[in-house]
């Protein structure tokens, strides 16, 4: 950078996928650092479905940091923020852009603003972590941006202080946080159990459920949770730590009966400690209930389980089908149960890879109307199908971790103002 | 008893009251015993509103064990049944009924077969504890009719075997089942820790909550408690012996706050327990959860709690208000939030101690639609009132202990024939 007031903006774009826990972190030990009480495992969901894509940029001529979420500017004053910034910046490099000669030192990072816009390819206020993709994705395009050496796991620990589960999505496939022993929080991190092409016979499907309660925001639920539940601490030390062990087992074997049984118990076991909280925290609703109960009667009918269940901090499922071929089936099993109100359009409600769909039989709604109820309830078909309890469907499959989108065309900020385009 | 045949009939009467857990009883050491994991308090409900009347008869002439509930001939040969005639039977004594001129010996007792004719002046199938209250009776008026003379501590035991939570139903007021030590169940009893006019403040108000879903029974749901779930033993043997002591002392104490923030917790406790079971069990509505959030909100504006609730395995609601004036005031929260169907009567729409509806100001719909939103509501007034989400309310209060009805106009049999009336 030289002495006078240069007009060049520099950028980077990065896509980051979000992730479902399938072991559920839930209460912190250190608030600020964002530290866990336990370990916890997840999938990374495909980017092609859920992800956000941010663009970072710095220039001389900026005179704030600044930041545009979907489109609309917030503020970056919070604390999380602030500590992401603040740890990404300690470790920028030298850099030298040979193309657009700029020189930056690692001095001269610390006063260069920053300008941040982000974008998440599914509804933000629909409850499905929208919060982990993007704290990933600003942490993971500043590293890139400011030539940051360090590797995913040390940037998965700064994503960690953005919001706790981001630090998963600095991975594909299956990731573990490891909770840490340190006081700094320097070795509370996550490691990469499998990419995602070790098991990539794994279909998900997220419904999407409609609810008029508003609820309460994980931060807030995980804090009233440790101080008040008398069972969140004997799930923490004594259930959790043998839950990992045998997660990690079910995953190096493929072994889906495992894998599904762990799943659900620790989503129940979640919802369990949230209800154990006072005053209670209720996430799961009557839908929620109906999705669990018609997977059961599959699984139980079927003599092994076919489809696992997760739902985090909100009402909506995340279903996991062991293969294709019993995904096409849960898909003609939600669709039986949970039919589009009539002035939805099949397209809009069933919505990601859309080949599950096809593979289901069904192209319109008459194959909606038409299809039959599945055998394991053939004897007492509801009298009443739950139309509009669920707002949408999203089929999707495990995916990779982030990667930094070199095409200009993709980038959220104008290269030559860094403002939103 | 005379060595030949003769015509009479002998009867005994009892009513004897239901009760509500506020630190609950969930899981069983002994299932043919039906011993707890846990001790349990609860409070008797007022017979006037909810009991159960059982007319037990034996006659030389009858020529099997017969049992009518609510007039409908039912089976005796289930084995809770089966342990209560023979335990009952076993502490049979001498008796004269110098009156008749009947005299039958404890031997002969062995031999005579009982009629039984019971009958719940509520809804059975409404989730409202009816086999508590249908066991207790049973016990009591045969040991009655057997001139048994054991103390209501030995007969607590005997309808234990029957149903658990029937033990508690033997006493009015505040009562303790002691979950005991011993294998075969002799010290696993009720017993008194207050009667029912040491806190006569209370007043108790019962949602009964409209449910399409079959709620698990209540013996396999805690069956798979304990079989699966993961915090059940910590409940058992860490949390709930605390609040046993903690509860025993507010109930001493009058103290309403630490009543209902441990029957509060306790309840949503069982709950959690219930969900972290494989499958999860779920009793709990989205209409239980609103009723909840309506309680939780006062209370926190209130500074102090002004109402307890519970629920027992089903989706019903117990309410436990610290007075008159508050019953009154939540009996206009619960109507303003869960008005009746249009086509539904106000008089059916709540019943039992109608004076709190009086005391609420409420004497018609059009008192219960000019109701205003509770003032801890008012920036936020829901959009929807949920009407038809409650079948009925039921006003009531704590209530006395078993007792025997001279009166033989409200005996249930027949005393010529021994049949139903």
């Amino acid at each position: 950078m030289a002495g006078e007031m240069q007009k060049w903006v520099l950028m980077a774009t990065a896509q980051t996928p979000t992730n479902i826990a399938v072991i559920k972190y839930w209460g912190k030990r250190n608030e600020d650092l964002i530290l866990a009480i336990n370990d916890s495992i997840s999938v990374t969901l495909d980017p092609a479905h859920l992800c956000t894509t941010t663009t970072v940029a710095v220039s001389p001529t900026f005179d704030q940091d600044r930041m545009w979420l979907n489109g609309k500017e917030i503020s970056l004053l919070g604390g999380r923020y602030q500590n992401c910034l603040r740890e990404i910046r300690s470790r920028a490099t030298d850099l030298e852009d040979e193309k657009q000669g700029i020189k930056i030192t690692k001095r001269e990072w610390e006063k260069l603003h920053v300008h941040i816009a982000s974008h998440n390819n599914f509804p933000t206020a629909a409850g499905l972590a929208s919060s982990a993709a993007g704290f990933a994705c600003l942490v993971f395009s500043l590293a890139k941006l400011m030539n940051v050496k360090e590797d995913q796991g040390a940037l998965s620990a700064i994503a960690r202080q953005g919001s706790g589960s981001a630090c998963r999505s600095l991975y594909g496939g299956f990731v573990k946080w490891v909770m840490g022993k340190e006081e700094n929080g320097s070795d509370s991190i996550a490691v990469q159990l499998a990419d995602e092409k070790h098991w990539d016979d794994l279909v998900i499907v997220i419904a999407v459920v409609s609810s008029r309660q508003k609820e309460t925001s994980s931060t807030s639920g995980m804090r009233d949770t440790v101080e008040t539940s008398m069972l969140i601490q004997h799930r923490a030390k004594e259930v959790v730590p043998k839950r990992i062990v045998q997660m990690e087992d079910a995953i190096k074997k493929h072994d889906f009966a495992a894998f599904a049984d762990l799943t659900c118990a620790d989503s129940n076991q979640f919802h369990a400690v949230c209800l154990d909280t006072y005053p209670p925290i209720f996430y799961m609703n009557d839908t929620s209930h109906k999705i669990i109960s018609c997977v059961e009667k599959w699984n139980r009918s079927a003599g092994t389980p076919q489809v696992a269940y997760t739902f985090d901090a909100g009402p909506n499922a995340v279903l996991i089908a062991r293969n294709r071929k019993t995904a096409a089936e849960l898909l003609q099993r939600l669709l039986f149960h949970f039919p589009p109100n009539s002035d939805t359009d099949l397209n809009s409600y069933v919505i990601g890879d859309k080949s599950i769909l096809q593979d289901a039989g069904v192209q319109d709604m008459k194959d909606v109307e038409a299809l039959p109820p599945p055998p394991e309830i053939k004897d007492k078909v509801p009298s009443q199908k739950c139309k509009g309890d669920v707002s949408y469907f999203i089929c999707t499959r495990p995916g990779r971790g982030p990667v930094l989108l070199s095409d200009e065309s993709q980038a959220l900020l104008n290269p030559a103002t860094g403002l939103p385009k």
